[in-house]
């Protein structure tokens, strides 16, 4: 069983943009912050919840360079480098293993669809060869809905056994519960985290580090409450607690909706802005978020203490 | 109707790399000039056909850099300009329109699944206006298949009203002749190609510009032949003639059997490597392509004088 740093609940930390749309470095590095105080067991900075995707490989290198200098630990990072291009992922990944990151998540090469199990291993070993840093501890990021293209189960054990060192993780962001058991199930020691909570439980019971959910981001106390008390007879409750919330969020446009959650109840409208091709959640939508939020009792942790600039 | 310097055969130009795996910019310029030498309307270099998205921004930039400074005219390239990120497309387009290229081909921001046409037309609209130059022409690249978001019609009409000079046509590779014909229906003026040569005459006889086709790196004449004559005798057969070629290439995965072409006819073995998530095709396939071409009576054009690096 390969050693890797994370465990609990990791948050694919939200990219505050400013007024004219440039990553906001300054919000970012408090609110990193803040979610590391609220309990996160590690940051899945540059996910689809960060819009990574919609920034420049130099954008999110640029970010990560202040979250280092600003003093965040970086065994506690877990930057997402996936791209399609190869030289792009391989100048990602060898950038955040010389900050001396926990580990990388990394989508699958997201542009051509019906490509094989080959095409993909050929891609990700690239990286890794590119890379060749006995340092890089690399989670893949399974997530069809929006990569369409997959880590098959074949796939996943291709790369463990071709790299047992490296290949060290996966979030399964499939949405499929199935899947996820099958990976628990055929790969024990794998570390693998569910991309939402609401499989968190089940998750647990079957040997899971924890989960990586974009909830994280306006709820890590409840998240963690589950995973600290997972044994407990209070862990179905627990559970349906945070399904709750989490059955609630997505009623509403994912990324949009939490950002506006923050904007709200730190009082910080900026927070809410997003780049193209996502969209704000307008004065109604936003309205209607908050009331369905403040029926369940929904309460957030003090604003992050660093002035935003 | 707005100005705009394309028609006829439009080829998606194949990007060769060394045996390292790196763009080959000597045998890339040399089959640019090949190309037109056989007649090729314009170059829409780095397309999905390019693998442009396996290749970093600088790649492209480099490569474009490079068939500039070799005399390729500007007027006759319509890059690829697409990324999911708005910084680097509008770094891309910059780059397209410094040089004086005659148009860029963008894709959508094909990350994210289920975005709103509002969504995509900000993206488009933050792109033209941070470039910000009257020079630009913009082509929109639909092409559902790969990056499963698109361009719906109204998204088109409104993208059109709001910059009716610089928004002057479109690739559509959707397969479906339907949307074509309702694209050359609904915006006369506007520059249509289908993505296949299988649509050519369909789309002339409706005014269509020509077409922009994968194929069209190995059969440039005969495509060229069709909309030399389609007003003549011969046009029914002469659609016949190349549908039978596309049909033929159908079977194989497209980019890598076209590089398996190029290297075979030309004897040029280095241009069948690809860039992973593809795979080149092997022996077997191979052979079996180049039985099938030997049927149809397949030629290829001389190959290109330049000495490849």
């Amino acid at each position: 069983m390969p050693s890797q740093p994370f465990n609990g609940v990791l948050v694919p930390v939200l990219t505050p943009f400013t007024r004219s749309g440039e990553p906001d470095a300054a919000r970012f590095v408090a609110f990193c912050r803040w979610l590391l105080n609220q309990g996160a067991g590690g940051l899945a900075i540059f996910g689809t919840t960060s819009e990574a995707n919609s920034m420049s490989p130099a954008e999110r290198m640029s970010l990560l360079d202040r979250l280092i200098e600003a003093g965040v630990p970086a065994v506690k990072l877990m930057p997402g480098t996936g791209a399609c291009a190869m030289t792009d992922a391989a100048a990602l990944v060898r950038h955040a293993v010389e900050h001396g990151c926990g580990g990388v998540l990394m989508l699958p090469p997201f542009y051509y669809k019906g490509v094989s199990d080959d095409g993909i291993f050929a891609f990700i070993s690239g990286v890794i060869d590119r890379v060749g840093s006995p340092a890089l501890k690399l989670f893949l990021y399974h997530i069809p809905p929006m990569a369409v293209i997959g880590y098959s189960l074949d796939l996943v054990g291709h790369l463990i056994k071709a790299y047992p060192e490296t290949v060290v993780g996966l979030k399964d962001s499939s949405g499929d519960w199935s899947n996820t058991a099958a990976l628990l199930e055929r790969f024990p020691g794998f570390a693998v985290f569910p991309g939402s909570e609401v499989f968190l439980l089940d998750a647990l019971r079957k040997g899971g580090a924890g989960c990586i959910t974009a909830s994280g981001n306006v709820n890590v106390p409840g998240i963690r409450r589950l995973y600290d008390n997972w044994r407990g007879p209070q862990a179905e409750a627990l559970q349906a607690e945070i399904t709750k919330l989490r059955t609630t969020l997505q009623a509403y446009p994912m990324v949009p909706a939490l950002k506006a959650i923050i904007a709200h109840y730190h009082n910080d409208p900026d927070w809410a802005a997003v780049r193209p091709p996502l969209v704000a959640l307008d004065r109604a939508q936003t309205a209607a978020l908050i009331a369905d939020l403040d029926k369940l009792g929904f309460t957030l942790g003090e604003r992050p203490q660093a002035k935003a600039a």
